[in-house]
């Protein structure tokens, strides 16, 4: 009797695409106009899904004040209005979407246990998304 | 060679968040403004998946039009611009959209037989949605 | 130099279309299944529409602070998560979503003053919406 | 430490639902206004799922420019303002959505690899849409 | 006390943008890859505004059923899943979108009176939309 | 016999609200978290509408190839994936959406002249958008 419930929120962040890893000229091969210097930004849509039983007395998978509490201190709170790249999580891996999401699946999950996060999905553009569900046992 | 088509539909309904096992103070703790009295209502996005083989002559999954005739006479028919908490199905338990969502795939999944329903997503607002897939066997 | 800022709020609501002005059969022949008894409900998507000034410091036309704050006191407050047949607005009007747009708009131009409210549109559902603009001088 | 990444893309085309495999009455009883004559069409969304890791350096699943190249050769420059009923794809099947969605995961599977396509999802209207995953295994 | 009820609705339909007046060329100068022969199609959106007083009795400005019967007869019956080209509407005039929202335009005008039309939207993507609101006397 | 033609495009960009004509503590209680050091960013929606005779040979308004070059080179090569507030054009004054708004009206219009610019409506999140049509005579 596993359902599932998801919502959705909108945060405003700047980002700039650049790795040390790689030369300016391979930088802006591989990153393209993402990679251009003083960083462009993005209205991020992100949509968490948790999985559960529905509470046979309140009808719920989990109370939706519970879920906007934690996202709003873990996520909301940590990136909106922000520039992600000067977040500690991004000092050693690029604040690409695929990275944003998994960080932010890592944030939500470690602070909503015992409730199961099932996945985020992360839209960056009406036309780009990403989703990832925790490393596979 | 299993394809999937979903279509979606749009009810109008009105329901209140409230249950006998609990006390007045706790449903308003519980519920919030979804507790408030005399309800509040929602344009209700429902999604029905069915999953199975291309048939090689139609080139469909399932026939639209019976699929619509199946969720107009067991969803629409008996959920639309109706109060839910009026329907038989909700004497017992809370009008939420996770148990109105099992409660769509359940009458969706008998009538539609032996196609097979993989999916039921219901939206009660654009930010918030429902997922069942039923029983896991 | 006039420039026009417009902001997008939701509400749940329920209501009925019925009035004493018509014999019960009118009523169902005029209002269709809107005139269900116990009710429906909608996601009502409100827009506000302030026009006026770019301001030179600011660069703004309104606050957005200051428009939020009154529309959270005057209509989402209000109406938000409730029947609106019960609200003293609609014991003498239908409550169709063309009077609520109006009595909206009354309630926002009277408390945006001096700014200058010039549009407001609600959408019932996703395929009807109603906009109304004020008493012409 | 899978994740995916989704692309949406828009095209338009016209088709008509006709197959020689039943009369013309059994072809309008099956296909319905889909089986006019002369055809209609539609404005296709077309999303594109890739899955896989995230690259260390890159942060990235797939560059995006990689994966617009491939659609933009293999399906955009097919079908885009196209009848697809012309196409030697639908010679010998009626193009369906679902038949558009498994030709589409093929054309771009064989193109992507060693990336792994995991689904194409293509939206016919804003109400329906359908996905196809590939053979199983 | 003028208020506006704007009603959505879709038609699927194929066309493709060709005149006598130019040649081939021209043609595939002016219309691009809307000149590719056979044609393509799109999912239009049609968008009807009704301006009018609010009725007293009934709280409308027009009874969407009224709207809908007339819309379905002159617009949805004639252009639904046909190929625009061969409507006589257009034997003499491109079928540019700018084209069918002027004939749509005037085909509801004429039979909504005494009701006034105020404004035909069409759009032809997500990204295209055209508005006509009739002669200007 | 004049229509309208409107476009939807999508950029990238990053901001930050605040004036040197007000101290820190006034910008942030001016601005709030749009005051936030080093920025935040948005996909801005821009429409641009253009109004005028359908041409009785192209059954167009304005040809969009023409519209879309214009825009490709006077604002989406401009401020796609840029900081704002580097631009000279905001050197002098806040780079909120307002003066976004009537920036790229003013940069339009003289373009696409003798054409006329209409209007221009930029969303910066899907809750806010702003409109300007020009300096009024």
């Amino acid at each position: 009797m596993r359902a599932y419930f998801s919502r959705r929120y909108t945060i405003s962040a700047s980002h700039r695409l650049h790795t040390e890893a790689l030369s300016d000229a391979e930088n802006r091969v591989v990153f393209g106009k993402c990679n251009n210097p003083y960083g462009h930004g993005h209205n991020y849509v992100i949509e968490a899904t948790v999985g559960g039983e529905v509470d046979a007395a309140t009808g719920m998978v989990i109370n939706m004040a519970t879920l906007d509490a934690i996202v709003k201190e873990h996520v909301i709170g940590r990136f909106d209005h922000r520039n992600l790249n000067l977040d500690p999580l991004f000092s050693e891996q690029v604040s690409t979407t695929e990275n944003l999401c998994m960080v932010m699946f890592d944030l939500l999950q470690a602070s909503l246990k015992p409730a199961e996060l099932v996945r985020v999905r992360v839209e960056e553009t009406e036309n780009n998304f990403f989703e990832y569900s925790g490393k596979v046992a």
